[in-house]
């Protein structure tokens, strides 16, 4: 499988700033691979909330994660501050995947790069549908003009 | 505050085998103090599920932690099976403190002592509710005969 | 047990900002019981690596947490951000116990109420030591002059 | 990118058992997408500490995580016991790529499936060395005959 190389700060429209706890840290003082998961689905979802897309308790369509991936190229460690660049690779009916970099607060070069796909399905039936035309617009604004990094 | 004296295995009505995992341990070695809790909620819950008195999804009466505590005697670390043992304290009306020893699987001796306070409430209101009698039942299962250490 | 009162966010000398994630929600929708010791020991231990008292690869003297305690008033939930304050209650020789408040942040009651309690012991032999004068210094600003709440 | 099938608990030459936790489901009452690559970690590193080929603490050699990557196919969710299958599927001169198969105790077919590569590196100078021989004779173990996923 090809390895992608570190993005840059600047190649995602949207970047959140987000803190490290003590906990993330495992046993040789770097934050855990398990843990960079954690940033990417509150990217994600924390996004989405804030656009007034997704509401956790009551939207009758949701999203379910089929496919994550993760590159990672240097370590990063608590108490570090972390900022993750978001932005979406493939906008396809059901399905989006969305690529995440993940920086140290002082760095323009990704520490790691992940990958995560969503798919829309219906609450009740767990059946997939289109994405709804509100979460597709805020996501279209997350796509950039130019896709310069295959994946 | 009085600080416990380590438990013995045996001091426990129900003892479950539960094995760490490797995100568990921190910058130092061990497992972080936050995952003991983690052990707690985990035997607490799954013994009301195995006894069929909780139904995560669908039970109208749930129960709400109000409190919980621990103590920490000596280090557990990955790849350490640890052993929980589990009884009530205290039975109330509408509330139950349970007692989590906390044992490496070789060891007669608590790493950790805990206690974990829930309150039943109605799933809708969240207004206090009278332990329902099916649940009474498993936990009076868990209370020992002569209370042997005051809290 | 005597069960604490929430407290104010005016009631603590340092506060810091901590945003949720999305895996800090269980099945009921809210943050978990366990994560809100995640934030307990984030706020102390980030407190004492910014006042330049800690090291956590290197130092020859660390804290080992002994005890911790919760009470929880209200619950909170991803995407909420949250305020942590800290304060020291208990300052002794070796030891010393933080009360750490949780709030909401655009709230001034707490929704929970932890306690902390560290004890100083050398690196490599595992022993109680004198809480280093650096460290003491840090901790004593984080006295609260008149001890207004009993514990 | 090609979406995997799921695989057979057959398929792996070492299988283990392990359970949920409260904690690791989420607000939609399945385990969190991130928890999964705790399994995935806690079945590698086992394995190596349980063949006598990892000290946490003390090994010169060191494997970090260069990359990981999960296909979800049917969720999971506390209490639901676990069975993590094991195999190596690349296996170079300094790095070596596991696959892992995630499933209910109950099933033959994943749910999940995981990969999830280590690069060997000198612990000092976090530079990559070949895998010892003790360790690739432990790896060798875990490969299988025929190769029947490309990946």
């Amino acid at each position: 499988m090809e390895r992608p190389v570190p993005s840059l700060k600047s190649d995602y429209p949207r970047v959140t700033r987000m803190p490290t706890r003590w906990a993330d840290n495992d046993s040789y003082g770097h934050v855990n691979n398990v843990v960079y998961y954690s940033f990417f689905d509150t990217a994600v979802n924390r996004h989405l909330i804030e656009s007034g897309v997704l509401d956790i308790a009551a939207s009758p369509v949701i999203a379910l994660v089929i496919e994550t991936r993760c590159t990672y190229f240097s370590s990063v460690g608590f108490p570090d501050d972390l900022d993750l660049g978001l932005k979406v690779v493939k906008l396809g009916n059901s399905s989006v995947q969305y690529e995440i970099g993940l920086f140290k607060s002082t760095a323009e070069t990704a520490s790691a790069v992940g990958y995560f796909t969503h798919v829309y399905v219906d609450r009740q039936t767990n059946r997939p549908v289109a994405i709804p035309d509100s979460v597709r617009s805020v996501l279209s604004e997350l796509q950039v003009a130019v896709q310069d990094k295959g994946n």
